[in-house]
């Protein structure tokens, strides 16, 4: 459970008193198992890393030369909103996907999505406002809404239904007056799910109804398996004013840390309220958008490649999955993760487990590292059976990733009762 | 002045409502003009930019060629803090500078000083707690402070005294029990006043009886003219815990694009605080780590030659406001501002015209842009005779900005009374 810890100032010796906001920061669930990894290896073993979606896809020398190539060297601000020729190539993106955006007026390039959702919290929400968040929820999402004084009113979602976007029912339920928004993540991290035409448009219809902001962040658009489809949140009409799209480049390029993010967004009053944030910051780092505008005219196969690759790590997945006992776990459909059901007490446990005494009771020399359930609710109790596993090894790592998971789920001295039989 | 526009949510189709901070976010006073500018030069005409605090110095080809060689073909997020590498570079370079700092839990990399800033602000103010601000001030703190529901008490400094840090007389009747944190700007944007070791410790020791964060940004701190001296806030000791600087490599070495800035603080549950919100966003901008390490690791002497090429400039101003009648201007002793006053009634209406009118009535070919004074305050009124000046262009250029700008003060109608005669 995302827990903030609430910290005090003394005040006595240890400096003045921190806000109020600074005590209600959880801590990245993603993250804090990592110390254990690290002594792990500094005991001489070998760590899969399936904590963090991160695309581990080296980008291709021809890209990476042309790259090199277009390094200025003046390197200067660029426009708060992003460079201009940059917009246009993001605008040409979009198109592609049928959607049209008007680059001067409707895209703010932002340092990854995280910055582009913390404009956009900020422009919607006051301190004590809600938004609406489907759970099993991205963690980072609660730290930005809480860094807007916001709470979140989680929406719960079931592995038993594929985590399938709650209808209108749950959400109404949930429904306050302090409810200013709703987020969704589709594809959605961390589930994998992805959400039907019908459901968003049930979602949208809600949304007019309670003249509610609608955001979503599509991040992982391309990320889609077996044929499943879905549509932006961009192609509803009559809710051109509450839409705010987040997007980014890192995944579907392979790019996480040049921080190449967007908003988009038609409601203009909102746009000139998230330009003066991007001004009150300057600008958005340079470099990644050259990159990014390198391979949307250049080499747009790239991301056909890395959604591929993904493909063929799900299928893995998928094959590997039918042999571990007890776990139940949906056919990811989008994204690159499964939100799976561990037969155990305590995923979080386990997960420790897997970094300390598996290494020793199972004389194995490589072992896992997942992250725990429980960090994608913040209602108590939630997931603690669950991990998120993430697809962001090559496929025969992959492969040994699944097979150490099956021979731990063996070894395990604490598996649930009804897995025990 | 630096006013919010309330924006009212209409909620008639216009679409949801934003928050209150929406309203309260100034527009850029540094960009305001832009579009004028652009409208001289659709017209042919040629115009000097000195209205933006950009170094406009291309890197070397040798550090450029380096940097290329450098770029790693993964590009995976770093470390939330930054690369630990970057961070013991940045470590090494503090050390230079006579200040031992911790890399691993004092140091937080971030997406330009912009960023570190709204961290900190963030971590130390809530909703309708306030801090205070020498005055003339740097615009974007304000909407900083606003982005966080927080308030500025400006505290002035006039030119009759250089802009020369306000006694603590002037800190104490202002301060109300609603201040938490005081925040600097040393050498000073914008007024290129750079503040003694004296008053600092003046300064210190209120921060100390009044319990205040004492919040430095330093981005400017080897800009040093004349033989001035100053002190980094990390040097005095008694207030380790209150401390946090703001700096950034954008200025020093050329390269504000890139966005790569850090804070420093020595309080370990501030830092604790601050690197919490930096997993939130996951890791700053990673192309800018490597080509800041690379600098301070193999070309420090780059920031000499940046600093130098700055004096240069700065002697060229001097030698020519000599020639500009009814101008007042402090000699700049530290960044690369001036804050001068000028024989006009509204600054911000001569700046127009030097856009507009003046490239007519003088026949002339070449104009300046300048930043208009009022935008640097929030104290109504002040600052509408007050220009600031960047020398953001190389020496020729600049020699020909100040022969403009002094033909420009003899032909313009709206002079002062007392200016006239």
């Amino acid at each position: 459970m995302l827990e903030g810890r609430k910290i005090e100032g003394s005040g006595l010796g240890g400096g003045p008193r921190l806000s109020g906001v600074a005590g209600q920061l959880p801590p990245s669930p993603i993250r804090k198992l990592i110390p254990l990894a690290e002594g792990a290896e500094r005991r001489g073993k070998q760590v899969i890393y399936l904590n963090i979606g991160q695309p581990d896809i080296p980008l291709p020398d021809q890209i990476l030369d042309a790259f090199r190539g277009r390094v200025p060297s003046l390197l200067a601000y660029s426009h708060s909103a992003g460079l201009a020729g940059v917009r246009q190539s993001i605008a040409r993106y979009y198109r592609g996907l049928g959607i049209e955006v008007d680059p001067e007026s409707e895209i703010l390039i932002t340092a990854g999505a995280s910055e582009a959702l913390w404009f956009v919290l900020r422009a919607l929400l006051d301190a004590g406002d809600a938004v609406m968040i489907p759970e099993p929820l991205y963690a980072n999402y609660v730290g930005i809404v809480r860094m807007v004084g916001g709470r979140v009113v989680p929406v719960p979602t079931t592995i038993a239904q594929n985590f399938a976007l709650p209808d209108i029912e749950a959400f109404l339920s949930r429904w306050t007056p302090e409810v200013k928004a709703i987020l969704i993540c589709n594809p959605n991290n961390p589930t994998g799910t992805v959400y039907s035409s019908e459901m968003l448009a049930d979602l949208v219809a809600f949304a007019r109804e309670k003249n509610l902001w609608l955001v979503a962040d599509e991040v992982y658009r391309e990320f889609l398996y077996g044929g499943v489809k879905t549509r932006s949140l961009l192609t509803f009409e009559g809710v051109e004013d509450h839409v705010v799209v987040i997007d980014s480049f890192s995944k579907r390029m392979s790019l996480c840390g040049v921080r190449t993010g967007l908003l988009v967004t038609r409601n203009r009053q909102l746009y000139d309220v998230l330009l003066r944030m991007g001004q009150a910051r300057l600008s958005p780092p340079l470099l990644g958008q050259y990159l990014v505008q390198l391979i949307l005219e250049e080499f747009s196969w790239w991301i056909d490649r890395v959604v591929e690759e993904f493909g063929r790590r799900r299928q893995v997945f998928l094959e590997a999955v039918r042999g571990l006992p007890g776990v139940r776990a949906p056919v990811p459909q989008g994204a690159f993760y499964v939100f799976a059901e561990l037969p155990v007490e305590d995923s979080e446990v386990f997960c420790r487990w897997l970094l300390t005494d598996f290494l020793e009771v199972g004389g194995v020399d490589t072992t896992v590292l997942l992250a725990p359930g429980a960090g994608f609710y913040v209602s108590g109790g939630r997931g603690c059976d669950q991990v998120r596993i993430a697809f962001v090894v090559g496929v025969d790592r992959l492969r040994e990733a699944l097979e150490v998971l099956a021979r731990a789920l063996e070894l395990y001295p604490h598996k649930r009762e009804s897995a025990v039989s």
